[in-house]
């Protein structure tokens, strides 16, 4: 990083269906949270960066960048950052250029999606907007249709069993147990996602996040200093369809952008104690573990049936249990990981966001200094 | 600025109806032109930024930043921005500041809208997603509608008459004949301007920009040099409802970045022989000289009536004559400024774009290095 950067406030809402609040209310709530966190005032934000993905379609509503910074008495400048799911990390990224700019010194990021209030086909239509509209969408494939075919491979290539995948959403609804924010906070047995409802075989009804409303917040400053500082901030992209790649088991874009990170972290991956990653569906979350490096090809499910004790996987609930209001869930991740390393006294942590099947990918690294 | 960017490269399309190219042929099409005209090959580009507003709505294409990227050879990290109309200034912000924090030498940016293949009325609604959802859409009101009142006001204000206002759209399309790319190369006579169907009292056809397919790209550049250097970047923003303003005669987001980026660029207006304004309605580029500081409010019809010889307005033809597919507009407005002041030999031009009712704004200043 050209400039020290830290996260100096975070906030977000309750994840989940939230009727009564429309998208000016969730991004109110996470914005208030964030500045009452932080050791400055509203009018310090010199400028608002807002990850979205489907309002334009969804609630009517573009231009989320000014109607954030509407929030605030001195409406800054803004703009509003879409790369499908991956929007959350790419705003942050985004965040960061402008700090090392110089051009700001006070960022506020808001993530933030309204989607329970469209009928699910809908949603899955416009979700349908991440990949190749040209060459994936008329085949009438979806994405639980895309992570079905990759799940199937998957299952070719390595033997994973669908007992084994049932554990991955298992252990995420464990962990939102301990979240007040998140959708689902009940506990799912591994039986009871092998014999949830068929989405996509073999991609069943327990392995999918959910539809969510919500917002998450936070402050990226180089003028104020806080306990945790941003070590990393790593973009990268692969081919929007997934036909163009020579594998469907493995994620270019994860590779690389966690290479990446790491060498401009400058840590090793046995430094990370605490990661949230994407798992959009079970499946992506053994990928996700791969890819990073943090398990060999095909061994990403012994990470869910033997949790390590040095290195927490999805604390927050994941993507699956927290929720996945899509725009707010890479911001989410990145404030999950900070508040975590402060709870566990533990300095290193990593958040990994793609949209697509892997097409845009982002990994921020977080550093807590122990004093 | 913190580091000399230069502008290195830059193409468009024909702008118009383009029912043969899709979202991808155009910007293939502007990136190809761009990097035809830049001392770079595409393997230079470190990371592309899309400016597009309705693709998600009208086309069922979100995550346009991969699929930019994903024309390139390498697929470099991407990330669409989105600020209504003001998209390509803000993408050209946002490109600035990723050249300044050092993250990148070369970024390409590329703005693109396929309006044409869908129904009017579709795209009126899909345009409103730039105003209030909830403050100005449930009054049933759309952009010509809110220009409308603005042109009314203004009118009260000022004593401007209908035959004046005619004028604006008369001298855009005399400039758009020498435009090679632009939608409408032909001459219309003011009276055929004030003859044209209402469409929201006093907003006549002849007063609106139209529907188009286009896109524009350009290479932004800290490594390499060139004639033309962006000299000051600023982005703004206001409310996003007119219903919160004290005036609507006026933007002061305009008034705001405007100052910003006189300062910024160390000049005067006077200093300036090349504009390409933010002309959605012809009463708009009334307004956006006023709030630029080139005319007295009330005035701004006078350098329509009798242009002068130092300041040329929109030679481009403007949104109303060349066209505005609405992500490509910004990139466009600041390429032509660049074609400009080369043609003309001249040292300063400035690119003005806003989006919603004067909700965000962007002014680019270029500078010409006349060796």
């Amino acid at each position: 990083m050209e400039r020290d950067i830290f996260l100096i406030g975070a906030g977000q809402t309750q994840f989940g269906e939230r009727w009564n609040a429309s998208l000016r209310n969730l991004m109110e709530e996470a914005i208030t949270a964030a500045l009452d966190d932080a050791p400055c005032t509203s009018l310090d934000v010199d400028i608002v960066v807002v990850s979205n993905m489907l309002a334009e379609r969804v609630n009517s509503q573009a231009h989320l960048g000014a109607l954030a910074a509407s929030i605030l008495p001195h409406h800054p400048p803004a703009l509003r950052v879409e790369s499908a799911c991956a929007s959350g990390a790419v705003a942050l990224h985004t965040a960061c250029s402008l700090l090392e700019s110089g051009r700001a010194q006070n960022v506020l990021v808001v993530g933030v999606e309204k989607m329970t209030d469209t009928p699910s086909d809908e949603i899955a239509a416009a979700l349908m907007g991440a990949a190749d509209a040209e060459k994936d969408a008329p085949s009438g494939i979806t994405f639980p249709g895309l992570f079905g075919l990759i799940a199937e491979r998957y299952m070719h290539e390595y033997g994973l069993t669908r007992e084994e995948l049932s554990y991955v959403s298992t252990r995420h609804h464990e962990r939102a147990l301990k979240n007040p924010y998140a959708q689902f906070r009940k506990s799912v047995t591994s039986d009871q996602v092998s014999a949830s409802p068929l989405v996509a075989d073999p991609i069943r009804l327990l392995d999918c996040s959910p539809i969510t409303d919500g917002a998450a917040a936070c402050l990226l400053s180089t003028s104020c200093e806080s306990s945790l500082k941003i070590s990393a901030s790593q973009l990268t992209s692969d081919t929007t369809s997934i036909a163009d790649r020579t594998s469907i088991t493995s994620f270019p874009a994860t590779k690389d952008a966690a290479e990446r990170a790491f060498e401009e972290a400058t840590i090793q991956r046995s430094d990370v104690s605490v990661i949230e990653l994407h798992d959009c569906f079970s499946i992506a979350a053994l990928l996700s573990l791969e890819d990073l490096g943090f398990a060999e090809p095909g061994q990403g499910i012994e990470l869910y049936k033997n949790p390590p004790a040095d290195l927490q996987i999805n604390g927050s609930g994941g993507l699956k249990a927290c929720g996945h209001p899509v725009g707010a869930t890479g911001i989410k991740q990145l404030i999950e990981v900070g508040r975590q390393l402060k709870q566990q006294k533990e300095q290193w942590g990593l958040a990994h966001n793609f949209g697509g099947a892997g097409v845009t990918c982002g990994v921020h690294i977080l550093e807590h200094s122990i004093a």
